[in-house]
């Protein structure tokens, strides 16, 4: 084979030029840079094409009649083709990370970072696609005619409200799967954390009044999961206090979820709902004053999701509260979605599912909850990304889940 | 890592269910079926994911730093993304190998395997993107929108005429190399066994006439490649025979084939074209009779590159012929678009080349024949697909050739 001889790669990475000590301000040597040159991931057959033998299996004249099978039963193409093990990650760069709207071109760091993701931990293909649009149907209709090639898609980096619409109009329009990774992973790995928490506890889901700070993509997703696990009460706050029916500024997606939310009627400021409240999740960034946080029932989760600056610093939130999760590495109960995507969407290939329903996300949440279920402890809520029985158990309860929702084509 | 333990592909493979014997009427076991069980390829991380540091790097937090570089300096996605080392191979699925048009899910176990050919051949990575639309504008959009994650794009079994204006506009709208291998692939590798077959019986490219049999995406290619390498004479025919000026049921492209092609003012039929023809290509499939190959030149060249069945079967040529090449791996002289596409995306994106120029194409076709320049022979006038110095001299050439024309960007 000739590939190592002219492997582009090779050369990327010797060649000098502009390189990682010209963008990073007089640091001589950032290993991010490093690590970066020529890109986190390739591709590799899974077929040997050593020998004119096995050409004329793999390409011509062999592929031929599996092309015409598969003309013949559509469905076979996820027999013999890779369709059912890859994912296509879509962004257009419009969200990323903290760092806003960067456009696609800069986000693909990101987006190779969370394809590498979907392989290490979930054994899932995963192809970084960063668009150079931005209109919703021009979008839509780009994925709609992308579909074809992939067992699924997971949204990325999207900014709000255009993220709810777009995944919405996708799962009225193919049938693989659409998963917003930022709304959905987020709200999993939220729940289960919960639902340990509120286990360690001795308290139900019921019994909890939450307060999310933060009416974005995370936020929204956050609220839902939580109101079909059974939650209380949960009431959502923007820049502008509680996400209330009485007001009168609200998108249509804060109008829909004014209606199942707030229970309680609350309206005012985030300081005024956490009062009281049991559960506080913030998706916001910003800083939460400790008066409001000494407010809180006693016994209080503080989730302060906020990177790299926690909305409430632990430090000060274990003074008044019994569990503390953040969205960092370096404290304990790291919420981190890649406790849930990969498996998510690796049950849902296993079983070829239609769509990822409802039902799906909460077996996932269930299932990771489940994962450190003997070992809870109020550092331990959530299992550590590279707990090696979290994959698995989620891979395994969205693909139960998936059969028994009717959307499994196996 | 948690990677094998839930990899969707194992599962894939040790399913039973629809299968291989189930659609290969009564043939019990086709390692045809078998090999492509799971599809052909895969992802892999060529970073390290293992632990919280890795991570760290790879991802969040590191990776923002990476973003934010390419945000302010848009070229350092070639040099901290792959990017500059993969390809889109992209169809809409409607010319498929002899197939036709069988939709975008039945042509994707090609698009894989060429993407494996990638690979093995020229170290490049590439994706199979096949479309759901077929709409020259559409296709034309989709592939603009996907241009920020790829070096390149490869168009592949799109039907003519609809191949020569997509190729056209996507050339005018992105500044990565577009190239449709139904077209450049085939008339390099065929350009370059004309060259060697000409060395080979000592004759110019001038001193020659050829005939071409079949006016679609491959034809009209391999006429415009032998008039720039300064073929004396070139005629195309198609179904009515010699494509001239003087024809009034012409589409535009083969207009504008007329207007620089048939110097000698034929009109009529293929076979009296091939009347004293120096060189006979067939990309057109169809037989041509014993009589009209008798009354070639003595001496001539007969590429009769149809798929299985070259139009004129070697037997029969080599009665007649000095040369003779097909499209068959069973023959010698076998005119196979891996001798060219490989090499030719490894030396564009070498030197992240804007474009692939015509002087791209006819380094590459000269590279090529170079290989075997000192061991020429009637049976050895192109090399073997397998033969290790094909890759690396065309990627030479082509990045030499990209530099030589302006289009290299370093």
């Amino acid at each position: 084979m000739a590939a190592e001889m002219v492997n582009p790669r090779s050369d990327n990475a010797s060649d000098s030029g502009e390189g990682a000590d010209g963008v990073t301000d007089g640091e001589p040597f950032d290993p991010a840079f490093a690590l970066h040159r020529g890109g986190k991931m390739a591709v590799q057959a899974t077929v040997p094409v050593r020998d004119r033998d096995d050409l004329s299996l793999a390409y011509t004249p062999g592929v031929a009649k599996v092309c015409s099978a598969i003309a013949e039963q559509p469905e076979l193409v996820h027999d013999y083709t890779w369709k059912s093990q890859v994912v296509a990650v879509v962004t257009d760069g419009s969200a990323v990370l903290g760092l806003g709207d960067i456009g696609p071109e800069a986000s693909l760091p990101v987006m190779e970072g969370k394809a590498i993701l979907f392989k290490q931990f979930g054994g899932v293909d995963a192809v970084p696609i960063a668009l150079d649009c931005r209109d919703v149907d021009e979008i839509v209709e780009t994925v709609v005619r992308l579909a074809p090639s992939f067992g699924g898609v997971n949204l990325e980096d999207i900014s709000a409200p255009r993220c709810f619409e777009i995944e919405r109009k996708l799962q009225e329009r193919v049938d693989i799967p659409i998963f917003h990774d930022d709304q959905h992973g987020t709200a999993v790995v939220t729940l289960a954390a919960l639902r340990n928490a509120a286990k360690l506890t001795d308290r139900a889901l019921g019994q909890l009044r939450a307060v999310i700070s933060g009416a974005g993509a995370a936020g929204v997703a956050i609220a839902r999961i939580l109101t079909e696990a059974g939650i209380g009460d949960v009431a959502v706050c923007d820049r502008k206090g509680v996400v209330s029916t009485d007001r009168e500024d609200l998108t249509e997606v804060k109008r829909e979820l004014a209606g199942f939310t707030n229970k309680a009627g609350l309206t005012g400021s985030l300081e005024a709902a956490m009062d009281g409240a049991d559960v506080f999740i913030g998706v916001s960034g910003g800083t939460v004053p400790e008066e409001a946080v000494a407010k809180m029932a006693p016994g209080a989760f503080i989730f302060a999701m906020a990177n790299p600056n926690p909305e409430i610093h632990p430090e000060v939130a274990h003074q008044h509260a019994a569990v503390v999760a953040t969205g960092r590495s370096d404290f304990p109960n790291q919420i981190n979605n890649v406790l849930a995507f990969p498996g998510i969407f690796a049950g849902a290939l296993q079983v070829r599912a239609s769509r990822i329903t409802e039902g799906m996300k909460l077996a996932a949440a269930e299932a990771l909850a489940s994962v450190v279920a003997d070992e809870l402890s109020a550092d331990k809520v959530i299992p550590s990304p590279f707990d090696e029985r979290v994959a698995p158990a989620v891979t395994a309860a969205v693909a139960a889940a998936a059969r028994a929702e009717g959307v499994a084509r196996r």
